[in-house]
């Protein structure tokens, strides 16, 4: 950084972190009004608007000697636009809320900021307005829209029993790289790196809608925790068979070297942002997913998922406040 | 509250507490998909939607001993529903990201969430989704959206010389309650509670819009700041009669028994969202808002705000950051 520019967000200001995070702002065509006016306005040709929003929290989602700024602002972006194509819809522009402590070096804040365009614009998505304050820590809450461009949302509850259940993207990376780091490792640096931001299968949520998917949920806390979600919100039963999971070579050794299930990571390990989706039988599923089992009646023993038979009793999955 | 409740958000966990907030959530005719999937679905008859975020933090925008969480709720999406309606836009709904410490009462956030709602409901507006996560202190994101209704959007930066400045809503009452508080007073109850949460003139957004203002801002800041931005935008200078301020009885007599100018309070006070705008002369302007000045051309002085004549150098309103 340029010794003359202001070190720390209290030298800079609020409105001097403004100018310097929204120059040369990533916008397109959907933009009526970008940021600087008390609000942004967007077109949305189809008529609605699908919306989600996300935060990040220092300590909680991210620690800052673990992960760079660049990484967690990929990370907050990734978060809220995931939610976006799991319901079928393309992402258009998103608003920012950003909270940082006075002593916060600016030159982080503004990477934090590079690395949430860097995900928006790989996506062709605008920031169009945000809002900064101060805080102990930092705060990032990232509220993405979209546009279904005609099609009717892929719900949660969509799905019936016959249907094939199938992924789309890693899932277990995070998991993999957070529980190296947890020991004092830094590598393999692909795993580490999953854990610092996720790489979503952004373009299989459209994919999918189009494809006739009739459920669809971002992976956020986890497979089976998801799964579960899906399950309850369509009344059945998610059967898993794991032997159509496929271990990656990369969660393989990891999990060798350090004495620990691969299958693990992959049933339960968060943050990845895989999409997890069902299609009726006759459907041509994408390739870019994969089947891992089918759906089934809730029967009696009441919605929720199984693994090889068996019903999944645990959470499985990450919850905030609980320990 | 019941004595078989958990008592803290750490026992109630996050799907519990989310459980607890969305019970009997306000929804609207244009929700098609309300919370509970990855993203909430929201007709936009008009095409376009307005979109603003504003977030409120413990210790910087209120105090846990000074307000209740009832009008912080209410505080919370009063910011972000006012920059909807400077835009001349009716909010249509919101998304909430909640961040709150593991022994935060339950009790707390479950009031914060129905002033929240309370707000809300005053403006049919509806509760569309949101994230909820631990954090060492309390955070409230709101996200706003809403709808022209085929209007253009009314900018910051529409002021032309000649036009009249006016101002709809309460100014300098929140800064008057916080003044009082600060030094330990309780009344008179009508300030104190004007810092505790604002009344903003929510109708008057797309009334001005309708009645042709040219440039609208909320004035959250404070009143000159808030005007500087306009001015800015519209490369013009806000000329203010400070004699057209009507100072009210309550902020006269407050002012006079701790001998504090009044006008210094309704000049730079923020935290009202009064509503500023500007109007041809020709216009009807609502009754609404006074007229408080008159818009010139910038000249060689640059854009800026003037009161009784004089340019106003300092900044007179709040940034974060900077003390």
């Amino acid at each position: 950084m340029n010794q003359h520019e202001p070190g720390t967000l209290g030298e800079l200001g609020e409105f001097g972190l403004i100018s310097k995070v929204t120059e040369g702002l990533p916008q397109n065509s959907q933009v009526l009004v970008g940021p600087g006016d008390d609000a942004a306005v967007v077109a949305v040709p189809d008529g609605s608007v699908v919306i989600s929003t996300d935060v990040l929290i220092e300590g909680r989602h991210f620690r800052r000697d673990w992960s760079t700024p660049i990484d967690i602002g990929r990370r907050a972006a990734a978060a809220s636009l995931s939610d976006i194509v799991a319901m079928g819809a393309q992402p258009t522009a998103v608003v920012v809320a950003f909270a940082g402590p006075a002593d916060l070096p600016a030159a982080w804040a503004v990477a934090c900021t590079a690395g949430l365009r860097a995900e928006l614009d790989s996506l062709k998505v605008a920031l169009v307005g945000g809002d900064v304050t101060s805080a102990d820590a930092v705060m990032i809450t990232v509220t993405a829209i979209g546009d279904l461009a005609g099609r009717e949302p892929v719900l949660r509850s969509g799905a019936r029993p016959g249907d094939l259940i199938a992924i789309a993207g890693r899932h277990g990376w995070a998991a993999a790289g957070l529980a190296l780091l947890s020991r004092g490792f830094r590598s393999p640096k692909k795993l580490v790196d999953a854990h610092r931001f996720p790489l979503p299968p952004y373009e299989a949520g459209p994919l999918a809608a189009r494809s006739g998917a009739t459920a669809m949920i971002d992976v956020s806390d986890g497979l089976i925790a998801d799964a579960r979600h899906l399950a309850q919100a369509s009344n059945a039963v998610l059967a898993i068979d794991s032997s159509l999971i496929a271990v990656p070579e990369e969660l393989a050794s990891a999990a060798s070297a350090y004495n620990m299930d691969p299958r693990e990571w992959m049933l339960t390990g968060g943050d990845d942002h895989a999409l997890l989706a069902t299609f009726p039988k006759q459907v041509k599923i994408p390739s870019i997913f994969a089947v891992i089992g089918e759906v089934q009646a809730s029967g009696t023993q009441g919605a929720g998922v199984s693994v090889d038979g068996h019903i999944v009793k645990s959470r499985g999955g990450h919850e905030h406040f609980r320990s």
